[in-house]
């Protein structure tokens, strides 16, 4: 397992600092388990960019593939500084889980991931070799096509056509939001809320809460 | 239904327009379900600034609540041009559907929807109080709490400290990504495939698929 590059000191700090999650074996299991996240480069327009892109996390980086037009490319390539953003909502809470009339306890529970760091195109063969394959075994773990090769023509025309690019952190953020910032009380409502409830994902938020448990 | 503000330009051209969604009521249904979205805003460190929040469509902008403290905050109310992306990948397509040997062909599914607007602070108590009974309304339908009500203390002092931020769209665009670039053999392998597959998104994926198709 790679090594994460999680300094002490966040690029944005974050206020609520009983969500965040620090366990790098936790942070690249939800990254492998993520098809898609969110780049952010430096806008050339008056509105930030944001555009969706399926990813692979490899070697301590964040790799994704790309053509070689397009507005995030020309971005990245003028400005280098990038965030990437990975969620997931396991668990809408609703309100009559703690209260029996307001409507402001309604919350979320979820786990996201922020990676600041700096885009890379990769022109090395061998690495875009590494990347395209992680990627694939990440998206595609059943298989079904040939292994790139460099020296296969077909293969070797769209590796060279293909940009991938990296983003190499240079700081790494997680806040995996389940209940740690409630009371006992109301801890344990929660927690037997989800598991009565029993939506699909509700199992899971219900033992994210217990490994993160302030109480037991 | 509110009329959507989508100008033939939008803020950032798109390449591909046959995937490009126009029709309004099909844009109002998928941010409607969707629960979550990522906020871009003017960012004051060397990163881009983007946060994952819960949100609702309603009267013609994106409206979500905050703290009154933090960086989203602090961004918005110094640069109020900010980006909305809301996205869901509903089939990931194995290269097999339509090669037998390369890994290159594999790609997503998707619908995202990007707004492009300015984020206003909500100060009038009754916008406030009808944009919260919206977000109280898509994403806890089932009720279970007293409808907001100014005119009761409790309710009055959160809707008072509560900020609710509401997002102008100066332009709004969509990609709904459902095979329409293919040539017709591919097209129908990739939609005989997913019907066989059987995900649990997949037969959403061949409906989208079929209501899109460019030679049916």
């Amino acid at each position: 397992m790679e090594k994460l590059n999680t300094p002490k000191e966040p690029a944005i700090p974050m206020r609520r600092s009983e969500h965040s999650e620090t366990d790098a074996a936790e942070i690249e299991a939800f990254l492998q388990r993520m098809s898609f996240g969110y780049l952010g480069t430096g806008s050339e327009t008056a509105y930030p960019s944001i555009v969706p892109l399926n990813f692979v996390w490899h070697a301590g980086a964040v790799y994704f593939h790309s053509s070689r037009l397009g507005q995030k490319v020309k971005e990245l390539k003028r400005n280098n500084a990038v965030t990437f953003c990975v969620a997931d909502e396991v668990a809408l809470i609703p309100s009559y889980f703690t209260s029996e009339k307001l409507a402001c306890p309604a919350t979320a529970f979820f786990k996201s991931v922020m990676v600041y760091g700096r885009a890379v195109i990769v022109e090395e063969v061998d690495e875009k070799v590494a990347a395209l394959s992680a990627f694939m075994q990440k998206l595609q773990p059943e298989g079904g096509y040939t292994p790139f090769d460099i020296s296969d023509d077909e293969y070797r025309r769209e590796i060279k056509s293909v940009l991938v690019v990296k983003i190499v952190p240079d700081s790494l953020s997680a806040k995996f939001k389940f209940g740690q910032n409630r009371n006992e009380e109301e801890w344990i409502r929660v927690r037997d809320g989800l598991a009565q409830r029993g939506k699909p994902k509700d199992a899971e938020a219900v033992q994210e809460m217990e490994k993160r448990c302030p109480f037991h």
